[in-house]
């Protein structure tokens, strides 16, 4: 029942046919290693490590939850086994540098990478997963000798790292964070606070745990300019790179959450721990956003993952259990009932989930060649080039982030009513993936925070409407010579043109309303994500859907007739059941900002 | 935290103000004690038991759940005192009838309480809950030794009840019931089976419970035509009206749940436990739907507890927390962020969440008005005036359960969103809410078995379309007088008007399609409920907003200024941000039957 078939073939046609990888890893400085000999080697690899090591522990996983008994996590049954395995595949290591030990390979290889583990099992992707952004953050900002300290056994992946933020009384706000770090006779810092959902932040799976905490040093400016960062290992490290004397940070207990219960969420007690500062004093802030991009990016896998894991099971379901007849007469005769695929709504269902998924996907793979050209050039100590690249994709980021990761939810919600009152019980994981869903537009910045850095920030501030203007262009460019066209994709092709110049419009529309009224942005924000990330899909399913097209006409694709078919028919279904929301959300977003600032806020409830 | 208030002053405006109940009552047969002084102190007698005994159970009842050994079901702690002041206070009897130890009120007053209830403690409330649906069977079907026999202690609430409809292989299809009942010398009968999914099933608060079961005579035809319903008691009743001897229905087990944890969802075996029919032989489907609009009507109550309960818990957060500057300057200048609801988008979120909440109460205590005269029909004994009303009711049902719990969990999503990384978190309460909303769409019938009763049934097969002229002309009547204002009712009246001739163009476009093709129903039905169910909605907004309006201009209003401009702010922006989802859902409801039935079953992946 919790089988996980890693979707290759959709991989595939992605990587090597819609999206031309074989091409753009060529043409990278470290993409000569990635063959599609060699990306194909690791497809295969991690499936069979996602497939046969990792889904299988996802629902006792689950069930189990983590212990946390006297100061230490334990993680459920299974999971140091299969961390070793990962550890032994040399998996962490795949796209960091090959000085600290790493495969050196471009990072997009690690997304696809990512996208199997975590649909097989997110909580236990979860415990490597936080370690990328601990070392990126040494990669970039440590000195010398740190990274010689740390970086080969996190890029091993013997040890884990973590990302230490949120404090009890601020989440987003970071400018509000309070734990201090007081600097010793010896240059190294001793910080004392409290951290909460520190993901990773304690657990069994490796002999250290490499803590990167954002402090404030003693006399810093208040709010965010006087932020510092710092490595705080749970072990301190002796010279010969071996974890030595324990630090004085603890895990002062884990969280009850509704769902990820296998990923141990730790509330860290810091007491005077003995720490080292990372890049310049005061900077912290500024050095913790170079890699937001990328982990936002990582976080919006997760709608995939959750869309993709619940349709597998979704569609297996639907082709077994039977129920009633179709209205349209009988499908399955030889048996009392029809099989739950026949009837309209359940493939309704099924064919949202499936756009979400493959839709995502196709999305994600497209940005992730940006991540490529933004990872090497943050490696080659180019800033000019990663602004410029940090540019681009700061535009995907909180469509894919915000969007994605909604979308993954719904399609978690959509594979439990497939199932009906099965879905509610745990035994059969639907209900878990929902649950695990549910996490992903709420951290690494919830859906109204990607909404107003798309907007406020990367739309209007940064780029006065530019970045729409440039990728409608490229909707347009896609779509002029084939609008004309009788079939489907000369359909695809209208809609995207009549949605281009709309979302031009709803853009110039909030820039002019926000130059009079400050509460503009705020008030369409979130709608303006959606309405975005509903276009921006579209686009991909229109491309996915040419491909497709163009392969069946000329016979040169790699896949079945069949497959390419039923691209274009999922596409179809996209532009007219899922496409229409842009015109609701567009109506929303233009709606006058009274509809929700018109309200004194204690008229909200009359007690 | 985990405050509940009773929305009292909302209930009021809706029951004396916009309905007007007094009249109702007044006019109605067993409404001569419903006066407002007794409708008052019911009104305010179950607020207090739900915010004083059954609000303070509802996080720890989540956190323990259910107990489950040899058999028995221990409810959480608290549960048993919590249902003694329930029958105490003579809570279960309000509605039934005064021969069997009832107050004999009209059933819109338990459906008040009901709301309150539910909102509290969704879990408690479904014990004494389940036996409304074995109540209502027996007093219709029920003989006169069956109704002496066990009414008095259900209706006094020292006994409760169950339906037990659902077996392993079937749930929506109730033809494929196995369960068999064979007929013993003394006319009795012994059925083997096992039910899942039973609610109630088993539990440690009363000493019997009485269940209604679907059971196959031995003989009689196969599918839906051959199905008897029987009570089957826990412990058969000796003649003094006492449980006596154990029968042999026992609980296997119960499920582990997503939500509504402290509910016990029972798997029953019958091993020839001791039976007697209900009603005529092979009637018992029919018979089972007699109460089954009354019954799905209780489950759309849940979107409305669910979205109370979040709004409540979420303004409450969203005043108190500090997270960031409002964009349009600092609101709260002596701290160092300001209160969430200051934040636009959080609005946006809170006001989604409380238009939900009151548009949904205002619908379902509008629609008890209707069960009110068809629950009297039952009881005169009145078939003609009993069909009439049912099939009133028939048409709301569908939508209601439909529509007000999607749009539940949406607002009990919502919340969570509120809450950031903290809605996450067990403690806080939010996500139990989740969890405990996602139930509602899947029983009582998934939304797409209501879709599919609504269109197919309902609005196609029943009325050709009539249910929708009627309810339409209801708007325009509304609407025509008021259009021309050019206030924000006029706003309200003319989309009103909009959507009257789109709702009927709708349905006449799909009744047309229908003719030639079989399709057309199922792959149109879901999205022609969320349809209905905005522009109903809609209406019932105005309908307030009109009211609220009408009485700040006379003054005449029993409550605040302030509370009818709320009421009148609110309903704009449900016509701004949310009703016009209707129009996609119209698009998508239109769209071509092929969209989801042109691809082969077996080309949905490729593995």
């Amino acid at each position: 029942m919790m089988d996980y078939k890693a979707p290759l073939r959709d991989m595939r046609f992605l990587i090597n046919e819609v999206l031309d990888y074989p091409a753009h890893y060529a043409a990278l400085p470290n993409g000569a290693e990635a063959t599609p000999d060699t990306v194909e080697a690791i497809l295969e690899g991690a499936a069979v490590l996602c497939e046969q090591v990792l889904a299988p522990l996802n629902l006792s996983g689950d069930r189990e939850g983590c212990r946390f008994e006297n100061g230490e996590v334990t993680t459920p049954s299974g999971f140091k086994a299969a961390y070793q395995q990962f550890v032994e595949g040399g998996w962490q290591g795949l796209s960091f540098p090959e000085a600290y030990g790493g495969q050196g390979l471009p990072a997009s290889i690690s997304a696809f990478k990512s996208e199997m583990m975590g649909t097989a099992n997110w909580s236990f992707a979860m415990y490597p997963g936080l370690s990328v952004g601990c070392i990126n953050t040494i990669v970039q900002f440590g000195s010398v000798e740190q990274k010689a300290m740390y970086l080969p056994s996190l890029v091993s992946g013997e040890w884990t790292g973590t990302m230490c933020l949120t404090e009890p009384q601020c989440g987003t706000d970071l400018g509000q964070i309070q734990s201090k770090a007081e600097v010793d006779s010896d240059g190294t810092y001793r910080i004392t606070g409290t951290k909460i959902f520190i993901s990773a932040g304690e657990h069994d799976l490796t002999d250290n745990i490499i803590h990167v905490v954002l402090a404030r040093v003693a006399g810093a400016p208040s709010g965010t300019r006087g932020i510092s960062l710092f490595i705080v290992p749970k072990y301190l490290v002796s010279s010969d790179g071996a974890p030595g004397k324990r630090n004085a940070v603890t895990c002062g207990s884990i969280e009850r959450k509704m769902g990820i219960r296998a990923s141990a969420t730790a509330v860290l007690n810091f007491d005077g721990a003995t720490a080292f500062m990372i890049g310049a004093e005061n900077k912290g802030l500024e050095a913790m956003f170079t890699f937001m991009n990328t982990a936002r990016i990582g976080t919006a896998i997760q709608g995939v993952c959750h869309a993709e894991a619940s349709f597998q099971r979704a569609l297996q379901y639907a082709s077994e259990r039977r129920s009633m007849r179709a209205l349209s007469g009988k499908k399955d005769p030889d048996f009392k009932a029809d099989a739950l695929i026949w009837h309209p709504d359940v493939r309704r269902m099924l064919l949202t989930q499936k756009a979400i998924a493959e839709g995502g996907r196709a999305m994600i793979y497209s940005v992730a060649k940006i991540a490529d050209f933004l990872v090497n050039a943050v490696l080659d100590g180019d800033e000019r080039k990663q602004k410029e690249q940090d540019s681009c994709l700061g535009f995907y980021t909180p469509i894919l982030k915000g969007f994605l990761t909604e979308m993954g939810l719904e399609a978690a919600n959509l594979g439990m009513q497939v199932y009906g009152g099965h879905g509610y019980i745990h035994e059969h994981g639907m209900e878990q993936i929902a649950r695990d869903a549910r996490i992903s537009t709420l951290y690494e910045g919830t859906t109204g925070i990607q909404a107003l850095d798309l907007l406020g920030r990367k739309v209007l501030l940064a780029s006065k409407g530019k970045c729409v203007r440039d990728f409608t262009l490229t909707m347009v460019n896609f779509s002029k010579g084939r609008a004309l066209r009788r079939d489907a994709i000369g359909m695809m092709a209208r809609a995207l043109l009549k949605r281009s110049v709309q979302w031009n419009v709803l853009t110039t529309r909030i820039m002019l309303r926000a130059t009079k009224d400050r509460e503009a942005v705020g008030s369409a924000s979130v709608d303006y994500l959606m309405y975005s990330g509903f276009v921006m899909m579209a686009y991909f399913w229109a491309l996915q859907a040419d491909k497709a097209s163009e392969l069946l006409r000329t016979g040169k694709g790699r896949e079945s007739d069949e497959f390419y078919r039923a691209k274009i028919q999922t596409a179809e279904f996209y532009f007219e059941r899922l496409l229409p929301r842009a015109g609701a959300h567009y109506i929303s977003a233009t709606a006058p900002t009274s509809s929700v600032l018109g309200m004194d806020k204690a008229h909200f409830a009359f007690g």
